[in-house]
C-alpha cells in the first residue's frame, strides 16, 4: 500500500516535471528572462524606477565580430524590445577601432551606414559607380557610405588608434546586415569561394588555380597592419571631397564627403555646453536616410536642460567622458494578470490600460554606452566632474524633427499664456510659478547639479 | 488493487489536466478568442453573413482613459486583427468630450494628431517651435496638431458640449502612444517628478521644494472647469490662423490652423447628399502624414452608392444619426484543419487559399461607431429615416487615392465598352444590362432603399 | 506488485506521450518544417552548399488561383521565409497563361500591379478615373496598373498563348491581395452578390430580380473564350498610349501605357547577352512604387558576369531558357544550441552571431522558375547549351540602386589602387592579381564556363 503511494506521488511528480518543461519552452516572447526558474519577468525595472532598461546599453550589449592585436569591430545587440523595436528595431550600432597603422579590408555591407570618428585619423577608400574616392577623415568626421560600396581604410597615425562609432540601416532585413569580402583567406574567406570553378574559371577568363591563389589564399585577416611606406602611398591621394579639393561647409550637399561635426554653426553653445549637429537640410544623404547627427559636448559638472524631440529618436553613444542620463518613461500599470492572458493573445492586451506616472529611467554612463532616447520622451545627460561629457547623437526618422527644451532660458513651458498659468496654478500660486519657470536664465546647456551644491545649500543665483 | 487503479487513474486524469492547461497556454497567435474554453475561433462571423467583424467597432470597443464629470477621453482598442494591422494598425482612434467650460491640461503626445470637431466650439493653445499660437475652433473644423506639440484647450461655450473626434499617429511604436504632462499631481503625473531632486534644482535653479510645489501638487485632473472670466481670457487671442488674422480657405496650406471641412466645395453634392474633402492637396501637414479627411452627410433615408477607395483605408466614425453600413469582403475558404497547421507555422498557411466568393460584412450604426473600410472593398452606407447620418471619414495611405462608384451616374462600369458587355453578358441580356447599369441616374448619393419602398412596390422611377 | 509497476510504468509513459503531443504544437516559428516528426529544421541546406533554397522557387511553389481550358491564373507562395521577408514579403509573383481568343472578366485588385509580356499579344481594357483607356500590349511590353483599377482583357491572337508575369503589391495588407469581380454567377462570384436586396435595388434604381439577373447569373468563368469578331471588336480601338497614337519611347513618362523594354538602349550589351532596363526615371508610376523592371537575355552558353545590386532586391522570373544560377550567401554559423534558445527568446539571439564564410546557393532553372537575388549577394546567371537564356527581373526598393560588376572589364575591383593591392596581395602576388583582374575584357556578358572548355583545357583568350 505505502509503496503504491509513493510510486504514484512519484509517477504525478514526474508528469508535473514534464510538463513543466515543456511549458517553460512555450515562452516565445521577447521580454522574458533567460533561465530554466520558469516564468520571469525580463524588467523587474518596471515596477521600480531603478535602471537604464531598455534605454541603456553598456559594454556587455556589444557582440566582437572582429578581434585581432591590429583592431576591433564590435556591433550592439539587435534593438528589439518591444519598447525600442518600432522607432529603432531596423538599426544596429557598431564601433571600430583600429590600432595604429591598422589596414582594414575591402568589404561591402548591405546597409547604409554614417559613421562619426571619435578620435584618430585615417584614409577611407570608397569604390563606387564605378570610380574610386579616397578621403582623409579625422576627429569629429561625420560621412554617410551608401550601402553596396566597397570599401577599404586605414589608421593613417602611427602611435593613436583610430576610433570609429557607425550606425547602420541594413537594405534587406531590418535589423541584420552582412559584410562581403571579396579577396580573404581563411578569415575572412572571400565571397568568391561561393562560385564553382566554373563560373570562377570562366568570370574571369583564368584557370582556377590563379583565381584561387589570388583571391581565397590571403590570410592577412580583417584588420591588419601596414608598414608606414605603405600608410604613405595609401593617403597620398585623400582628400576632404569637393571638386577643386575643398571640404567642408561651402560645397555641395550633394557628394558622398567627410564633413566636420565641430565645425558646423553650433545650434547652442555657452560656457557649460556646446551642440553641434548635421542634418538632412545640411547633406541630401542623410535626408535620404531621413536621420541626422550631432554631437552635444557638455563642460564636467554641467547639464542638458530637460528636453525632448517631437519626431526623431535620438540613438546615443557616449564618446568621451562620463556621466549619467535620466528620462522620464510613463508607467504601464502593473500587469501580473494580463501577462498571462498575453500568453494567449500576444500583443493584443498591451497598449490598452493607459499608462498611469512616469518612472524614472536613469543609468551611470561612460565612453562607449548608447542611450536610445525615445521622441517625445523628457531627458537630460549630467556630465561627471572628473571631464567634459561628448555624447554623440544620431537621430532616426528626423524630417521635421523639433527639440523642446523643458527649463532654461528658451523653455517652452514659458510660452503658457497668463489664464493657462492661472488655471494651472491658481491665482496664488501665479507668481511662484512665474518664479521657477523663469529661474534658469542659461539656454539649453546648463550648470550642473553638483556645481550647484558648490555654490552651498540656499544660494541660488538667479 | 482497486485502490492502485483508481490512484492511478487518478495520477493519468491529473498528469492530463496539467498537460492540457499548459497547452492553452501556447496559443500565441492574434485571432483567437479569449477563454478558458480552449481554442475557438475568433470571428465565427466568418462562415456567416452576419456581423460587422472585423471592421465595426461599436462603444464597447473604446477605452476610457480619462473620466470627470468634466469630461472624458477614450481610445478606441487597438487595430490589431491579422485583416486591419497591415492598414490601419499603426493608428488610433480617440474620442474627447468636454464639458461648458472644460479646460484641458497641457500635455503633448508622441504622435501625430489629426482631429475633427464633432460639436461645441473651443480654444486650442498650441506651444511648439518656440512660440504659442491660440486657434479658435468650432463645429466642423479639421486640424492638424504635430506630434510633440504641447496642446491645452477649454471648451468656450457655458451650455453645450464640445465633441471632438481624433485619429492619432504615433511616432515611435506602431498603434501606441503616450501623454506627458509637464504640470500634474496625483493624477495626472507631471512628467518631472521621474526626474531625480538634484536634477530638477540644477534644472530651474530653484530649491526642490519650491519646483516640486509648482509642477507637482497641481490636483485638479486632467479635464477641470474653468469659471466664466478665464475662458474669456483664454479665448482672448484665439484666431483662425493665417497672417493677417483670416483664416479658412483662402490662406497658404503650409501653416497649421483649423479649417471648415462644410466649407470647402463639395465633391458631391444633391438632395441625397454631400461630401467635403480636405486632402494632401489642400494641406501639407496632411500630405507629409498620407492622409486625408472627408464628411458624408447622407439625408434621411438616402445612401451612398456602392463604392471604393482605389488606395485609401477609409476609418470612419459616425458624428451624428444613424443607419447602417453593407461591405462585400473576399471570402477566405474555411479552414479549420488549416488552422492547426498555421500552429506550427505560423502565418504560412494563410493567404495560400484563393478566396472563393464574398461574404457580406453589415452591422447597424450610430453616433461613436467606427468603420475600417479597406481600400478596394466596395462598401456603402445607408441613413435611417429618423434623420440625417454624417459619417466622418479619415482615409490613410491616402496619396493618389482614387475613389470609384459602382452604381449610378458616374458608376464606373458605364465605361464598359460594347465589346466587353456582349462577351460579359451575352447579346441577348446586353439591352438588360444597359438599361441595369444606366437607370440611376443620380450620382454619389441615392434616394435609399425605405424611400424606394414608399413610392410603392413595382413603381421605379428612371 | 508486479501489475502496479507494470500500470505505473504505463502511466508514466502516457503522461509522456500526451505531454510531447503539445510541446510539438508550441513550435510557431516561422522556418520550422511541417511534420509530425517533432522539431526538425526547415532548410537542412544552412549546412551544407546545395539547393537553392530559400531563394528558389520551382513550378511546385504556385498556386492555382483559376484553371479552365481558356487559360490559368497561378500565384507564387508568399515570400515568408525570414530571409526574404524584410525586402520582398509584401510581394507576390503572379503568372497568367490564356489560350487563343481568351477573354478574361473585369475585376480590380487591391494591390499595384507591374506586369511584362513573356509571350503573345493581347488587347487590355483599364477603367479609371472615370474614364476606358484601350491598351495593345505585345511581347516584351511592361506596364503598371495601379491598384483599384477595373481591367478586362483577351488574346487577340487565333493561335498563339498569351503569357504574362507580373509583380503584385498588395496596398492593405502585405503579401495578400484580393480579387475584386463586378460581374459574375457561381464563378466566379460577383460583389454585388455581397449586398442586400434592398440596396442593390434602391442603388441601381432597378427591381432586384433584374439586377441580379445581370450581375450575378453569368456563369462563364473568370476566362472564357470569344468569337474572332468579338475579339476584333474589342481590339478595335486599342493603342499604345500617350496623345497623338504614338507610345513607345518618346512620350510622356507620366502616363498609364504599355513600354516595350526589349526597345529600350541597351545598358550593357555584346555578342554574350543584353540587358535593357525601365527605371524610375523614366516612368513615374514605376517610381512611385520604388521599383525597377529589367530583362536579361544571356546568349546560349554565356553567362552574366557575377555581379550584385547595392540597394534593389531583384525578384527574377526566367521565361525563356534554361541554365542555372550560383549566389554567395553570408553563412550563419551552425546553430543548433541557439535553435532552442530561440525558442525561448523569439528572435533575439539572431543576428548575433556574426556570419562565417559564404555558402553557395545554387540550383538550376527554367522557364517558370523564380529566384530572389537580394541586394548586396554577389550572384550570376548561366545559360544552358539548348538556347538564349532570359531572365525578367523585378527590383524593389530600386531607388538610387547601382549595379555593380565583380569580373569582367567593368568591374569595380579594377579600382583597388595599387597600394590596396600590395596590402592585400603582397609585393609578389601583385603581378599575378593585376593578371587575374585584367584577364576578362569583355563587360556585363561573357563567354560561358561551356563555351570555355570547348576551347580546350590550357586554352585561356586574353
Amino acid at each position: 500500500m505505502k509503496t503504491s503511494v509513493a510510486a504514484m506521488a512519484l509517477a504525478l511528480v514526474l508528469s508535473l516535471c514534464l510538463s513543466l518543461s515543456f511549458a517553460s519552452r512555450d515562452v516565445e516572447e521577447v521580454g522574458w528572462r533567460r533561465g530554466e526558474e520558469g516564468r520571469e519577468r525580463w524588467d523587474e525595472g518596471r515596477s521600480s524606477s531603478e535602471g537604464g532598461r531598455p534605454y541603456h546599453f553598456g559594454e556587455e550589449s556589444f557582440r566582437e565580430w572582429t578581434h585581432s592585436r591590429h583592431g576591433q569591430f564590435k556591433v550592439l545587440e539587435r534593438f528589439d524590445h518591444e519598447l525600442l523595436r518600432g522607432s529603432v528595431g531596423d538599426y544596429r550600432v557598431a564601433c571600430l577601432d583600429a590600432a595604429p597603422r591598422a589596414f582594414l579590408q575591402p568589404s561591402h555591407y548591405d546597409a547604409d551606414e554614417v559613421f562619426y570618428v571619435k578620435e584618430g585619423e585615417g584614409v577611407l577608400v570608397l569604390l563606387r559607380k564605378g570610380k574610386r574616392e579616397s578621403f582623409c577623415v579625422r576627429e569629429g568626421d561625420v560621412m554617410v557610405i551608401p550601402a553596396g560600396s566597397i570599401v577599404y581604410s586605414a589608421n593613417t597615425h602611427s602611435s593613436k588608434w583610430l576610433r570609429v562609432v557607425m550606425l547602420l540601416n541594413p537594405v534587406s532585413t531590418p535589423g541584420r546586415f552582412e559584410e562581403f569580402f571579396p579577396v580573404g583567406g581563411e578569415n575572412p574567406e572571400s565571397f568568391f569561394s561561393a562560385f564553382s570553378d566554373e563560373v570562377l574559371q570562366a568570370a574571369f577568363n583564368t584557370r582556377r588555380e590563379e583565381v584561387v591563389r589570388v583571391f581565397e589564399r590571403q590570410s592577412k585577416g580583417e584588420i591588419s597592419q601596414a608598414s608606414e611606406e605603405q600608410i604613405r602611398e595609401l593617403s597620398r591621394s585623400c582628400s576632404r571631397g569637393g571638386r577643386g579639393g575643398g571640404g567642408g561647409s561651402g560645397s555641395s550637399s550633394e557628394e558622398i564627403k567627410p564633413t566636420s561635426l565641430p565645425s558646423q554653426k553650433p545650434r547652442y553653445s555657452n560656457n557649460h555646453g556646446r551642440l553641434h549637429m548635421i542634418t538632412g537640410n545640411e547633406c541630401r544623404h542623410l535626408r535620404d536616410l531621413d536621420m541626422e547627427v550631432g554631437i552635444a559636448n557638455i563642460t564636467r559638472g554641467s547639464m542638458i536642460a530637460p528636453k525632448y524631440s517631437t519626431r526623431a529618436t535620438k540613438i546615443a553613444v557616449v564618446v568621451e567622458g562620463n556621466g549619467y542620463f535620466e528620462m522620464a518613461c510613463p508607467h504601464k500599470s502593473d500587469s501580473g494578470r494580463s501577462s498571462e492572458r498575453r500568453g494567449e493573445h500576444g500583443r493584443e492586451e498591451e497598449g490598452e490600460e493607459k499608462s498611469r506616472g512616469y518612472k524614472q529611467v536613469r543609468a551611470q554612463i561612460k565612453e562607449g554606452s548608447v542611450i536610445v532616447l525615445p521622441a517625445g520622451h523628457p531627458a537630460t545627460f549630467v556630465a561627471g566632474n572628473e571631464g567634459n561629457l561628448a555624447v554623440v547623437c544620431f537621430g532616426v526618422g528626423a524630417s521635421n524633427d523639433e527639440e523642446v527644451f523643458l527649463a532654461g532660458g528658451n523653455s517652452l513651458l514659458k510660452q503658457l499664456d497668463a489664464p493657462a498659468k492661472t488655471l494651472l496654478f491658481g491665482e496664488q500660486e501665479r507668481e511662484a510659478a512665474d518664479r521657477v519657470i523663469g529661474a534658469q536664465t542659461e539656454s539649453a546647456f546648463l550648470r550642473g547639479p553638483q556645481q550647484q551644491r558648490r555654490g552651498g545649500v540656499g544660494v541660488w543665483e538667479m
